[in-house]
């Protein structure tokens, strides 16, 4: 199938060429970052889109020094709430009872349940939580990138603490999670461009239980 | 584009009707799974695909009773390694020199250090970063699902170590992560399937810094 397709032809980009990516690609890879499902729905993550070259050079020290973070066309950053709090649960199911025009017992029920749970647990392990709904939608950017012949590369590779400084994070009660340079290969410059993807056996991947 | 419009189309479903999908399509969303992106390539998790109704059947009660783990068509279960060992990161270095056909000195280095850094952390640190992993997959099988035209259930609502428990996981060095029901939509039975999709404002969720 065409997604398939798109997915085999996606690799993690480790040089790329500094060209533009459109502002219509840029569009829809972040329509599907905001359609990506999470946890009750809460979206607890916020999106920063870095095209400021000389922000892009303040991070590249502190991700290893990859060319990407500087060469790449937009680089993306995923940052996660640092804790669930009252807050903003309740400002996600307000705009819920908004948007669909009417209130509902099992879905107040439901926020209370939430309520009484999250905001009393540990703001470390909130975190985390928040962190994993960040990675459904940096999945799904990573996969609309490709759909859009974008190149991108996943990079966990930074020190956390350094980018929230950089990017005022902190203040705004989030913690960054990973990035996502968005741009083109650099076919002449990339050692993995030309090299076979390696993938474990589908025996070792997966078990059936029919 | 006809991705975002899948992404569109898709949705948590909470009833399906039963009906089975074709090998094809789960052929192809497993496919994807094995395609995603992971940290430094190692695949840190497995995935289990349960069409058994008995077992479904148990599974059922341990994840709030929710009627899609029986009445979906293939239950995949993410399941992360539960920490990095030596022999993980070494198997994985070891295929991609087989399937490469080469060594190359630069990666020899990089297989060092990560053995000189994840088996030494702490193990419920390695199974967090290891189920971020998986989470990336995960999200790569709803996009994949959806772009097949199949509803699929993101679920994290159930005790994972009953989980690991029916199915065995712990003593193969994994945790259970989180659940995806693929199947078809109840439309008579789903409360959720005519309601507005909720999503914050690109507003709140974006932030450009250009």
């Amino acid at each position: 199938m065409e997604l398939l397709d798109k997915l085999n032809w996606r690799y993690a980009a480790k040089a790329m060429n500094g060209d533009k990516v459109s502002q219509e690609k840029i569009d829809r890879i972040i329509e599907a970052v905001s359609l990506a499902p999470t946890s009750s729905g809460l979206q607890p993550f916020e999106l920063i889109v870095i095209t400021n070259q000389e922000i892009k050079e303040k991070i590249r020290p502190i991700s290893w020094n990859q060319s990407v973070v500087t060469d790449c066309s937009h680089l993306l950053v995923f940052a996660a709430w640092d804790t669930y709090t009252a807050d903003r649960i309740n400002k996600m199911f307000d705009l819920t009872n908004t948007i669909r025009g009417f209130k509902n017992e099992g879905w107040e029920n439901y926020r209370q349940m939430l309520l009484n749970s999250y905001p009393q647990k540990d703001a470390e392990e909130n975190f985390n939580h928040a962190a994993k709904q960040a990675y459904i939608a940096f999945s799904q950017a990573i996969a609309a990138a490709a759909f859009e012949g974008v190149d991108s590369t996943p990079l966990e590779g930074f020190d956390a603490n350094a980018l929230d400084e950089i990017l005022g994070l902190r203040a705004k009660g989030l913690r960054s999670c990973v990035m996502l340079p968005l741009g083109y290969r650099d076919t002449e410059n990339d050692w993995l461009v030309n090299l076979t993807k390696v993938r474990k056996s589908k025996e070792d991947l997966v078990t059936l239980i029919d």
